[in-house]
């Protein structure tokens, strides 16, 4: 299995409420039969009915909102991070957690999306920002 | 808000059975400070403590499998699928769908991480999967 990841699928109640919420974010996706595809940089973001997503992983769903994944947007200075919290706080995201320092020297917040998906907005100078938006490790081993 | 993840954190309960489990299906990823980093080409995966991961994104856990996000992992062909699953039954996962002819004419299964992240295995002709792994979408306006 390569080291990859090609698709993060958001189950969603409602797939216009959560797709005028991403494009108020600024995203633009595409919407196929009840799917809402979005191109983000070299892996796609879905958002499809959470009912048939749990269905077709073969998996119970009892509604929970958190099943142990966060996602995280990184972006080049704390500046941006306070910017994206305002614009979804705007859009109707509950902020889980408030811009503030991180214990890894950063400086971060969290929000839900309308169905409780959450995305952390960090600036983390500890790892590298590309110009083409990839996310780059460290090379922890390099450094001993 | 730019339309990119940077990363995925998925919250387990025992960091060296996650590690051992992605390990086994062939990822090669560095521990620091209790966490496990896998650069996945221009984003990255990361294992942390579940509850640990809970508290920082300031919400509650109520301890669910599911939280309504599938992750997909796309392939090149069908064979790989095949290979991909045996390898994860072998590592332990639960393969909670079998590999299997698709809605979408593909041919894709799910299977189960020891904390019960949902990964799909696919075989999507419909996606390109560049040679580089990036996954690009249909352009979907072009085809009317």
């Amino acid at each position: 299995m390569d080291q990859r990841l090609s698709l993060v699928t958001l189950g969603v109640t409602d797939l216009d409420r959560s797709h005028q919420f991403y494009t108020a974010l600024g995203w633009r996706g595409t919407e196929v039969q009840e799917t809402v595809f979005f191109q983000a940089g070299p892996i796609a973001l879905v958002l499809w009915d959470r009912g048939a997503l749990a269905d077709d992983a073969g998996v119970d769903d009892d509604g929970a909102a958190f099943g142990g994944i966060v996602l995280a947007h990184n972006v080049h200075t704390r500046a941006e991070v306070d910017t994206i919290i305002d614009q979804a706080r705007a859009a109707g995201a509950v902020i889980t957690r408030e811009p503030a320092e991180t214990f890894y020297g950063g400086y971060a917040a969290c929000l839900a999306d309308p169905d409780g998906h959450v995305w952390e907005v960090a600036h983390n100078p500890g790892f590298t920002l590309a110009p083409d938006g990839s996310l780059v490790l460290p090379d922890w081993d390099a450094q001993g």
